[in-house]
């Protein structure tokens, strides 16, 4: 229990012995063996470039020194000494690093409280947008080059803006950090009198398309905090972005046997990176455990505490591929990936990226057949996104809309369904729904085609496919056997578990076992950012985990066919829907 | 006995098992598991870096890999990754480095084979000619860059004569090399012809004043060796020396209570040195002790095996300060330095610096008074070195010209002894001497004053006083008891046990004990590049030595006086000479 306390900070604060004729081993010698027993261990790592003018800053510290530690495959290692009374805050950034979107958390080391966070859409996006073109890209060195330097920058660039949003006391143009709303696109932050509260603030710098820029306790600092101040970064992220960050070549992850060219890369220092904040800050990129199983999702797994749970526990974390873990204490099983054309451009595609505006709830009227959505942040409806559409598929089959092999039923569709080049279609936005006549805004028709829907049919078939795979083949458990379904990811986040029930994409469990994890790659880097000792739980993740290639076999084909159907053609899986339909 | 022969390399081949379906762990850990079988050990560091071109090389080279490793204080470390069938030697340096001279080595790490050896003053003498004064300098972080600056860079000078002093094939112009032979001064590389042959070599390059080049085995390289193909450098040097080398203000090292700002540097790479190895190379400094204890003697005793003897022996280096260590297999003890002022421009300020011209020998007729003197190489006399002059000494007494107050015997010196200004003085050559009449090149009087026989008087006795204090007083032995006596060091590379002994500066035991190790720094780098099992000795060693400061106590005082006669106040400890009194 002391051992725990003692270690949940990568920075120490250390008073040395005073050399004397009697002891007079030296000083970086002094310092391990005072951090030794502070942290209870004998190896740490010193690298000798911060010996240089160690001596002289030790005297002047009057033998007191603030350690900034961090660890690797064989334990500590010293990354920074500081000032003991210094008054500048020691910061680290929580990174997870998606395939289209990147989100940076800024985070206090001492109070392990979280400062700022940004989100930006990954630029690799504008060289290609899906994980395969990008890795055909970096198969010349210039364009490895190229799309490492991209994400790099972009780090740079929005760790600089996280900075820059921490201002130093509240100050009232700055509402919306205080108040944690978003900058919008094209916003500007307004520095004419913050310039000299924060001096490292630059006037005039506009948020790109894209990035959301959220400020929590504002005036937790005492000086403005500065790229120097950020010791660590932790990086959660796929096992294609992971080796592109890196700047290692992914070719061989998806050329089989699916190798790839590294799992448990060492910490290395930013500098070798590129990567701009204090010379000499460390970045730890999360294992991988295979080339479709990436360290988003083993952090996912820290950030759950999977590995600790007392009883069977599945997470499921939906990007841009489906990977799925079940296990809890004992065993820990992961597939990922290829379930193969089934999910194809499946669910990951469905509708648009969630933003405001975007239609993620609906509700259909089962007497009066009258349609309510609601738009995130309540803005004129854009769009629909995934759980909007899943929310939308269970509300049409449950008000008769759609039949059970998720085909549109005209005559319940009434004046919202029409034919186009013999596709059917449904028109959720642009003629007689409720929410219409009080929303001018909505200038664009939303319609949902038959071809849509199939490929959610498709998508969801897959996702109950994988899962009932993973529960009662692989693991040889019941669905009920689970104590917790985790829902991970972005889509995670807004999806409506009693919707994804009624449609058979879920499995018809208790509504409370279901938890939202939100975006648990970055829980999970911000988490370790806050004790040292989840690197040996990483590392017992990573060596636990069973990992199991998902074959698109018969058996699979068997189960994915009957999951076609809404919700499933075999009913007694859904006995909740039962009673409804 | 398997394992020793296993990891006497820093080369390691392997062949990696292929990747299958079955199989599909990342290439970087199949190689880890691979070079973890081979070298024993479950932890090996593998830099990230190395990751970014492997998986594509790793296939290219049909899964086998030449792979370079290195050692730090936490295990194993991966340097580098080779093809498998490189035709480029893999290479390291071992050095030498000394405040006055510095020595580097070039050792084929595969063969174990020493290549080249390059000698050069210590260019920081250029601002300061003693420790103490370039400590001074080094108070400002501009004088530290400065020294350190001076030093690699005369090290990446003479790394790349090294290189080109290793010619592909024997070529007759090349005589100096293939034949061990030595370039002197302004004499240059004559490389017409070789410019062919070796691609690397620049036309013209000269020598410097002071260097010194030697080429062993010129054919061995089927190749022109470059420096990228240094993979590793060894550095041993005293602890000031060391300091400076790593850029480390050494200000403490000689301030009361002398405390060295590291003793354990970790290996860096020699990129952040500035060290133009191979771009992925490595530096190892030997480790110190102590202020006045440093790496240079740790490799010392690790090339002369105290710390493995069966039975105590002694060891006394030589150079700019006398440092001796007494033990074996069970304990080492170890004094540095501070006989205080007794040894003050003392035994190493004794005459010049041995080089060709300077007498080492002399030999008197104790009947005829006839001189005889021995030059290095056998050319014009110069001067005279410290070996010289203890020569001299003995010599002198013996033949009865000194008194055992270490004075002139003006009746007996005959015409070779004169006064000036009231100073006696003995002519050794420009009057009468045997040599003199065939070589007319000795174009200078060759003299030594009663001050400088007062000053060896002093020296002698102080090395001899703490000679004794460590032996019978830490010790508790007496000489006899020792099995070994090594001499290290450049100024021991020429002593005469004999003539040391007649003046009472070394004990009077058997001659056969008496064992000249050369430069036992430079050999101490060169071994630890030839067999990684020795990072753990030097743990053994470091760890296990009592280091103790000599005080120029009362004790000490009355020890010294008595052994600033000849040979001592104290006959009975030199029967051998009092038997030719």
């Amino acid at each position: 229990m002391t051992k725990e306390i003692k270690n949940q900070s990568f920075v120490k604060y250390v008073e040395l012995p005073r050399p004397a004729l009697g002891n007079n081993t030296a000083d970086v010698e002094r310092l391990k063996s005072a951090l030794a027993k502070e942290i209870e261990t004998d190896t740490i790592f010193f690298p000798t470039g911060l010996a240089s003018d160690f001596a002289i800053k030790l005297r002047q510290w009057n033998h007191r020194v603030k350690v900034v530690l961090f660890k690797d495959s064989r334990g500590w290692r010293v990354v920074d000494l500081l000032e003991p009374d210094i008054k500048r805050p020691v910061l680290g950034i929580a990174a997870d690093l998606g395939t289209t979107r990147i989100v940076l958390r800024l985070i206090n080391l001492e109070s392990r409280k979280s400062c700022a966070e940004i989100g930006f859409d990954n630029p690799q996006a504008s060289i290609a947008p899906d994980v395969l073109a990008r890795i055909h890209h970096s198969r010349t060195q210039e364009g490895l080059k190229e799309l490492q330097q991209l994400v790099i920058s972009a780090f740079n660039e929005n760790i600089h803006l996280l900075c820059m949003a921490c201002a130093v006391e509240p100050i009232s143009s700055y509402g919306q950090f205080q108040s944690q709303a978003e900058l919008q696109t094209g916003q500007e932050l307004q520095t004419g009198q913050e310039l000299q509260a924060g001096q490292e603030l630059q006037t005039g710098q506009e948020l790109q398309a894209g990035q959301e820029l959220q400020a929590v306790q504002a005036s937790q600092f005492e000086v403005q905090p500065k790229i120097e101040d950020i010791h660590l970064l932790t990086v959660a992220g796929n096992s294609a972005m992971t080796h592109l960050f890196l700047g290692i070549d992914p070719s061989f992850l998806i050329r089989e046997p699916y190798i790839p060219a590294i799992n448990v890369p060492e910490p290395l220092e930013a500098d070798q990176l590129g990567i701009k904040i204090n010379k000499r800050g460390m970045v730890y990129l999360f294992p991988n455990i295979g080339s479709y199983f990436g360290g988003d999702l083993i952090s996912g797994i820290l950030f759950a505490d999977l590995h600790k749970k007392d009883a069977p526990c599945i997470m499921v974390d939906v990007g841009t591929n489906a990977e799925v873990v079940v296990g809890y204490r004992d065993w820990l099983i992961a597939c990922a990936g290829a379930a193969g054309p089934a999910l194809e451009g499946g669910i990951s595609d469905m509708g648009m990226t969630a933003k405001p505006g975007v239609i993620d709830t609906v509700k259909i009227d089962p007497l009066t057949g009258a349609v309510e959505v609601h738009t995130i942040e309540e803005k004129p409806a854009i769009g629909i996104c995934g759980s909007g559409m899943i929310d939308l598929a269970a509300q049409l089959f449950l008000s008769g809309m759609l039949d059970i092999r998720g085909k549109f039923v005209p005559e319940k569709c009434g004046k919202r369904y029409f034919e186009e080049d013999g596709v059917g279609s449904f028109r959720l936005i642009g003629y007689g729904h409720v929410a219409e006549a009080g929303n001018e805004h909505n200038l664009a028709d939303i319609v949902l085609t038959q071809v849509e829907m199939n490929s959610l049919t498709s998508s969801k078939a897959a996702m109950y496919s994988i899962l009932q795979v993973m529960v009662e083949k692989i693991a040889g458990l019941q669905f009920e056997d689970l104590e917790k379904f985790y829902v991970a990811g972005t889509f995670g986040s807004f999806i409506n578990p009693e919707s994804a029930i009624s449609i058979g994409m879920l499995p018809d469990i208790q509504i409370e076992k279901f938890e939202v994890l939100g975006n648990s790659s970055l829980e999970g880097a911000a988490k370790l950012l806050m004790n040292p000792d989840l690197f040996d739980e990483i590392d017992v993740i990573r060596k636990g985990i069973t990992y199991i290639e998902l074959n698109v076999n018969q058996e699979f084909m068997n189960i994915f066919s009957g999951a076609k159907f809404y919700p499933h053609t075999d009913v007694s899986r859904f006995p909740s829907i039962k009673a409804l339909c």
